[in-house]
């Protein structure tokens, strides 16, 4: 129906009426002020990024393969690229079963327009991925989590929740937004749950390659894989700003995400898949991603040392073994949300828990990322956002609850 | 519901269940025989490709900005290509209003995630872009086609479809698959239609910028750019390869469309977008797109003359003013669709026109493209075409039509 407050009839999809600005968009907006140190955002470190191989691998590419990637070309990707993905997978991936995406957050797009119908029941781990959520939000799915410890998946809720979903989404290793990491024990029980229960499982790798110490246990996808749907990311092991993931697909349903990937945007770009594959020849990555590993794991100490130092009494966090972030509950009666400006005003960043919850959010909660500042804005900021935490739990005892908080 | 049939129950969404291999992926697997001359493909030429130009602006990039080339960016796109969008349109357009997209393939996936719902009306020319088609069904409009001629939309077909569509998607210059060009009279008639009439215009403007001798009339947008949404490229002035277009939204819909672009990938690739911002330094599109004209319209004007020279009487086709296609109308008799084999048995390939209808296709139509092939190619190949035409013509009077075809 039209609306006739709007110009010219504009009539926005239901979808489309249902978006709202995202609520992490706003709130790293109000972190954006110069002179932060801003542990909210999940950037890789510019330091990884290798520059002068990609300046290199532009040279020879434009010099040696101009046309053809500079052309249109497959949707599927190039074969090359899709050949190094399937080599490096620790199952038996066939390169036909890899659709390379504009990050691995087309993939999320790609998975919503195949499997999610209005209404659909879609499963969540709690608290889960923000973007996830805002991909599959177009497609109006009803979507529920699935409660979660430090072991990862709780297998009785997932298994009572279980019934006429189209799959649960799963993000096993470093997950954003805990960091935690699912153990051998509880992915051996959620692939037979969910193989036994007939739920698709989508696992959402983009971090796995970022451990410290010990490679985590093998993929949800290795162990069944006709029943799930693999993503994983060249954002975290070479550079976010060139868009590059992929999709690792049984057949059973791979032509449809073909067939969804070239309505979107015909193919990723051939340039950059080019430049990916030409930087990763002679086991470049091999070589690479452990300095990646060593710059994050340096990081997570140093916050882990400073949050022991500069923490109130009360305050939770987890070890993690590798990945990107940090999770923090702080003690009863405080809400992240309303921390952050505080927080701000002392110079310091993060995201509030609760935009990662489907349903029931944690108030207490927040996400720290350790990769993006280094060691000595890390002692700074968490120095500053200790005494946040101390002045808003200060503030609070001092001043009697108002009635209405907006 | 699951469908036992399927490993895991994976269970398709509607719209997925609806997805059919793309008719005109399936046609143009038959045209990748080696050694053929393929009028099929909408390739640009790659000898238009600027590749020493993007050389030198990876390298630039790479030794002057590498850290937020490499790095997650904002999901409306590079600021300064954001201005050199707005600075090349020819009317009134702020940089605010730009989004750079991943092809403009991905715009059409925008606006329908924005605009349709089930079963929502959705108007296009007859016949019209296919990728459009494409990128419009998994939302599942109800696709009505408008009459068109020569001079273009037919305003009394439209008026008479008008009623509750949510947009009308129409690309006034050197349309894809036609090639034709819609005339100021009925640009104005449209716009005034349309406003009228209260319904929204989604203009896409990939060839505007490939006239031969003169400019096309001024784009619906700029007539009404509240009730408008445009669509450009980059692909056809610089590379397709490097996916990179843009959506101009009124202020009404942008939001939405920008909170869809985020869902979608997040942001189009950071480093091709400030390639193609370096490369456009200095006014070099206003040096570079001429030599593309140039080369088209020797291409087109020998694909003219040799069709003079070679098809049988009774073939029709216009005579494009710009742009990439010409059409072709083949004798009463004629199935493009059957002809395509025998075309390629004798080394020549084409797009059947039937691929680009909404319904009510016109099975002796064929696209051909004049811009992939040289002009030596051209005189072969379609003197191939005409003699496969003229033996399909013979073959289908030599034989009484049999009672089924498959």
């Amino acid at each position: 129906m039209s609306n006739p407050n709007k110009p010219n009839h504009w009539t926005l999809s239901a979808r489309a009426e249902k978006m709202n600005p995202s609520v992490l968009r706003e709130i790293l907006k109000v972190t954006e002020k110069p002179g932060i140190i801003s542990f909210a955002g999940g950037l890789p470190s510019p330091k990884t990024f290798p520059v002068e191989a990609f300046r290199e691998a532009c040279d020879k590419v434009l010099r040696e393969d101009a046309q053809a990637a500079l052309q249109y070309a497959a949707s599927e990707g190039f074969g090359p690229l899709r050949e190094l993905v399937a080599s490096r997978l620790p199952w038996d991936v066939s390169p036909s079963q890899v659709l390379i995406t504009t990050g691995s957050q087309q993939g999320l797009d790609l998975v919503a327009k195949v499997l999610i119908d209005e209404g659909s029941k879609v499963l969540v781990e709690t608290p889960t991925y923000l973007g996830a959520l805002q991909a599959f939000a177009p497609m109006e799915p009803k979507v529920v989590g699935v409660a979660c410890d430090e072991e990862g998946v709780d297998i009785e809720d997932f298994s009572r929740k279980a019934e006429g979903a189209r799959f649960f989404y799963v993000l096993p290793n470093f997950q954003n937004p805990t960091g935690r990491t699912m153990s051998e024990a509880r992915r051996a029980a959620l692939s037979a749950a969910a193989a036994k229960l007939g739920v698709p499982l989508v696992e959402d790798n983009p971090y796995g390659d970022l451990w410290f110490d010990q490679a985590p246990a093998a993929p949800l996808t290795a162990r069944n894989p006709e029943g799930c749907i693999y993503l994983g990311s060249f954002s975290k092991v070479l550079a976010p700003g060139l868009r590059l993931g992929y999709i690792v697909a049984p057949a059973a349903i791979m032509p449809k995400i073909l067939q969804a990937k070239q309505a979107a945007d015909l193919h990723s770009p051939s340039f950059t898949q080019r430049m990916v594959a030409e930087v990763s020849k002679n086991n470049f990555l091999d070589e690479h991603i452990p300095t990646i590993r060593a710059l994050y794991k340096r990081q997570c100490e140093a916050m882990q040392d400073a949050m022991k130092r500069e923490m109130p009494a009360g305050t939770e966090w987890n070890t993690p073994t590798g990945g990107m972030f940090l999770w923090v509950r702080l003690p009863e009666g405080v809400d992240t949300v309303k921390l952050l400006p505080e927080a701000v005003e002392r110079g310091v960043a993060f995201v509030p828990g609760a935009a990662f919850y489907a349903d029931n959010a944690d108030s207490r909660t927040m996400r720290l990322s350790f990769v993006t500042a280094s060691v000595e804005q890390i002692n700074i900021g968490i120095k500053a956002l200790g005494e946040a935490i101390r002045a808003h739990l200060a503030a609070r005892s001092a001043k009697p609850e108002p009635a209405l908080e907006t």
